[in-house]
């Protein structure tokens, strides 16, 4: 059986989540398409490098991300950075040879997104982007309903994720609240996944509209004392039209009260209609117009082995699958694509361009208050 | 105690719901603010008066609006007439000095519906605009739990109408797909609700931007052979900023399958949220950031006796109303203007017009595709 | 066009919602089976005969039953009264050759039930027992989907009514809690809908095993100083066996939190199963086992005019019903047996009996601690 | 840190649960209590061991439970062999001085299963048994909610386990259907998940009275051809009395069509009320009698870092669990009480034991129809 070392270059929640996925893969995915080994963890010091080497089980550690990019054992790297160190990392790994995993947002702005993507495509190393939301079986679930025509043409596309784990204004000015290190608030950091969402079951994005807020403008310093300016979004809506002719809207929010990871999307086609919210992962609502007039209603598909990628989790549906088993899906769409059972995975470094210049386009909106086009992410711009 | 003589200009639909209301006004609201006659029903021709004067139990019956409008014994001219003969009615029945309500939308312009608030605020009528659906006991209560400052300072609106009535292409080319007859299509239809919704809930809308759709753009024509032009929208989605600095978006659709009367509203505030929707219209969804960490969470609020014109129906929470429930309210929220017990109704025919304005402002910006002022309901245009 | 004079015997809550229903009968059920003509109500005084009088909107009062039974031009008697009066009234009522209506329960036990079933069935007159709440068209379309073999053979019943409308202990000790006067508590009071849901959906009920309790024993007396022993049951809950071979159980109570008016139930068949509780009481719940594998899931049917009865409402599926609409098709029900349309109400004084007769098992197997036969409905007792 | 050396005796669906809730441990529970490792797997053959070693993960592997018992290396014996095994190998391991973590159901009958649980006390080892689903965190926060009197003193409980997975006729006859093997059906497969959370948040049960059905009573045979009898229940219900006075009622069936994994309860108590569905399994609803009146609902909770059990592992409410994360809580239980921070795991087998003396008063009851009573967890019978 096929095996790939795994270097992982950062720890924190995303390299929880990566670990166990790594760890319970096969375990899951029976017989594996390869064998993923923990080798080595990058962490920032010593201390924390030492520490994750034993919470998470790897063979080995490091605190030089150049140096795993340089071990000639290492299969795949992993890069789990925050998203301004991103790129460096990216281009080193492609540059040697070795497949790579992102996290999202890919990068910080569509100029270096697009040098990744054209990089590691000219490369041709497999390349895949951390938009792994969209893996859920529920979703894949969707876009299998979508393909089959089960909803007719699509019409419009509702997307959102709402929560309120920075409506708290005493939340401190972390990285995340910093522009020139997150590139964007709540439309990057959580809004790509819905932008992502509507790529997947819809198509390509034509133009936006946009409106952002910043409803908590100061925030305390990491220092300890005083208070910081944030200059990224809180919130942002937008109005957005597909190149098919659908139309859409997307709401992005960190700061809406009630609402915790409610990420989903309703589709509606001329015959029928699918929503999915994440708060409720397991399920997807499915309407069709084709049933007969007097039992029409939505129905509650509580997903399990009868869907995709259902089979690799637990025999009954609803046995629930959690966060971290969305990357196990990631995983195994990655190890298909590097062992040549699927041409490539799902969501390549052009999905996370994709999404980042969607993003811009959004931000431009947003100060312009005018339709925006989204620049392809195919040609440069002005081609 | 005091007595009122209706005289209800228009069967259909809308003449079911208000003559059930009438009739059972009393039964509910007891003591009545006043006893409310069905007096006259005026229909279109001889065959239609009479029947209607059967089955809706009217003392007397006429094909004329003009005798209603002059007779001396009638004291409320109820207008449920196709939308382009409101301001014909309405303006006389205001010139002999009648209390008017009048079904919405109340004109086909804004210069129509104006003059309507205009006259009947000069000649000191009582006037009242059919927005049945703010009335309802759960909606009153979001209002109330806004005012109470249960959600916190208001950032974000959502709100919809959502049916499929229209969906099916082989409904035939009725008045309501006619510009001339109907003024718009679902924006006015049915989005008018919740533009009102959101008037009553936020505040006054300023700017908005919005997207249309006519998905089926040829209908059977009435006469049985041929086919003919629908030019209104089937579906209007847009984005708004309030006044207060508030923003928001409106989805109204009558060709959104799986969705039946699915009329609603989110808002979020700075520490909580509330929802609705119509299709569960006895519960609201109130949920309060101030609870303790632990025990947060959405609460399904089944409307009764505690909340606003609870008390008018059933002892039992959740025994459930209907939709001519709400026309009771509204009658009894008529009755109470009219007999002093407060200043005025709460949907005037003013509120008609500023909801007539923000639909004039929609069709302009889904035209022009930019954002788009709305009109002051207080200052004449121009001014 | 036929016409029926009613005479209402009672006021109260259940005047309010049949006298609601009367007014609005014609209106929704057009044309017509009969108009029905609120031609007398009778209350316990003058005072409250000449309140009801105006407030409900009849053409003449009284202070006597009896004169309402030996009036010829009186119809139809309604039995509003207190459950201890029913007896009387209606055996009387049925000497007259009058057609009755008569709320549930029937009779206090089922002796008297008994006897005024078979004076009625002697007598030939239209007889119809209260248990409105199968009537709606939720739970009919719930009996036409399992008669249509939707979700194969019947296995399972589950039931409830479910409120908490008495678990305030300051609720003083009116009538409902004194067994001689209601004949039993919760049982009787809402059970008894569940039964007939029983019975309605699944078949005759051959052996019951209850407990009951009393949560609230002494209550404050209405005189305003003391307590006074409660004697009725708070909450009653039963395992049954079905004729048929099915099985099921029946949970009912008035003093459990959270619920308000939760009546209703599952249904579980060989293939498939139905649900539905009147707090979403235009909601049917149905899953199909025959649904493909992938997209298996319970349908939220919400109901309207392709339902049963859906068509005397509103052209929207979820415009929403109200509890006394269920009585206005409980008297569509009773008019089309008095002209002959139908052979009987689908609810008769027999479904009373049988009701009460599974009432009687169900205390006194409480008491025994046994599965106790339920009595059958068609044969006197020790025959 | 201290380290435990597992052996794991079976694989299958179970050997993947344990198996990935061992990987995962420590990445979730940091600083984990232990470090626990993987260090011998135990299979019924060479292939399935090799193949197990593998996919699992394990540094060892055999096909003697005998080795697994007897290595010094080892020290804690995880038994998830078919019920009919687990006494042997238990009692080794205990006698071995071995942890023992076994499957449930505990035994295949009361006698070995409170043998098991006297030899485990005896010996003084950590014993834990596998009531993983009452580990979840919002049953946790239930019984949070409980103690802390957040629904008053309790009245009822409602327990359920449907599901549909064996509905199918045409699911062959493996041993779960057969009782010599297993003990029971649905009611020891799943129904002791329910009444684990009965003796978990209300208390002993005293007496039970039940009805048991078997609806495929023939299946086809394992070696493919010609069908064999089944011999265990498909669906079991029973109404119970606890010894503090509350009753209850529990239902159990795996053959109950659009149920997949509906697992859970309602709880009420004299001031508010508690459900749960493992379909929802992050969700806990949860209605206080004390909120003010016109503001009382359930709340829909979704579980997080705020509940018990919820820091281990995502940030966000709602970023779902899975059913082997519950596996994770149990082992951190359990490793709590090897290293002594807890007196012993939560489900000991004693927990165990009084689960099977339930099942045997219920199978008893059935076959009676009489009330039974429950034999005491803490005497031998007879005494």
């Amino acid at each position: 059986m096929k095996s790939l070392n795994f270097a992982v270059i950062g720890g924190g929640f995303m390299g929880k989540a990566h670990s166990i996925a790594l760890a319970s893969f096969a375990m899951y995915a029976w017989p594996a398409p390869a064998m993923l080994n923990r080798e080595l963890i990058v962490e920032a010091n010593d201390q924390l490098a030492e520490e994750s080497q034993v919470r998470f089980g790897y063979n080995r550690k490091s605190t030089s991300w150049m140096e795993a990019v340089e071990d000639p054992t290492i299969d795949v790297i992993d890069v789990l950075l925050p998203n301004s160190m991103h790129y460096d990392v990216v281009l080193a790994a492609v540059a040697a040879g070795k497949h790579v995993i992102c996290e999202k947002p890919l990068a910080l702005d569509s100029i270096t997104a697009r040098a990744m993507a054209d990089a590691a495509e000219k490369a041709g190393v497999v390349n895949q982007v951390g938009f792994n939301w969209r893996l859920t079986p529920a979703v894949q679930l969707a876009k299998k309903l979508i393909s089959e025509g089960a909803i007719g043409e699509i019409r419009e596309f509702r997307g959102k994720w709402l929560g309120e784990f920075f409506n708290d204004p005493s939340v401190p000015l972390v990285w995340r609240f910093k522009k020139d290190q997150a590139g964007s608030g709540a439309l990057g950091d959580i809004g790509s996944h819905v932008i992502d969402f509507a790529h997947f079951l819809v198509g390509d994005i034509e133009e936006v509209l946009a409106i952002q807020h910043t409803y908590v403008d100061k925030r305390p310093l990491l220092s300890g004392s005083g208070m910081g300016d944030v200059d990224v979004d809180d919130s942002t809506s937008f109005m957005l039209k597909f190149n098919s002719g659908a139309t859409g809207y997307i709401d992005a929010s960190w700061s809406a009260p009630g609402h915790k990871s409610d990420a989903g999307f309703e589709i509606r086609g001329s015959e029928g209609a699918i929503s999915f919210t994440w708060e409720r992962m397991s399920e997807l609502q499915y309407y069709s117009g084709k049933d007969s007039s007097d039992r029409q209603g939505f129905r509650t598909i509580l997903v399990g082995p009868p869907h995709p990628y259902g089979d690799l989790f637990w025999p009954v549906p609803g046995y629930q699958i959690s966060y971290s088993d969305t990357k196990v899906i990631q995983l195994f769409d990655f190890a298909q694509a590097v062992t040549g059972q699927i041409a490539r995975p799902q969501t390549t470094f052009r999905d996370g361009l994709k999404s980042t210049l969607v993003e811009e386009a959004v931000i431009a909106s947003a100060k312009s208050n005018t339709w925006t086009s989204v620049e392809s992410a195919d040609a440069k711009r002005g081609k």
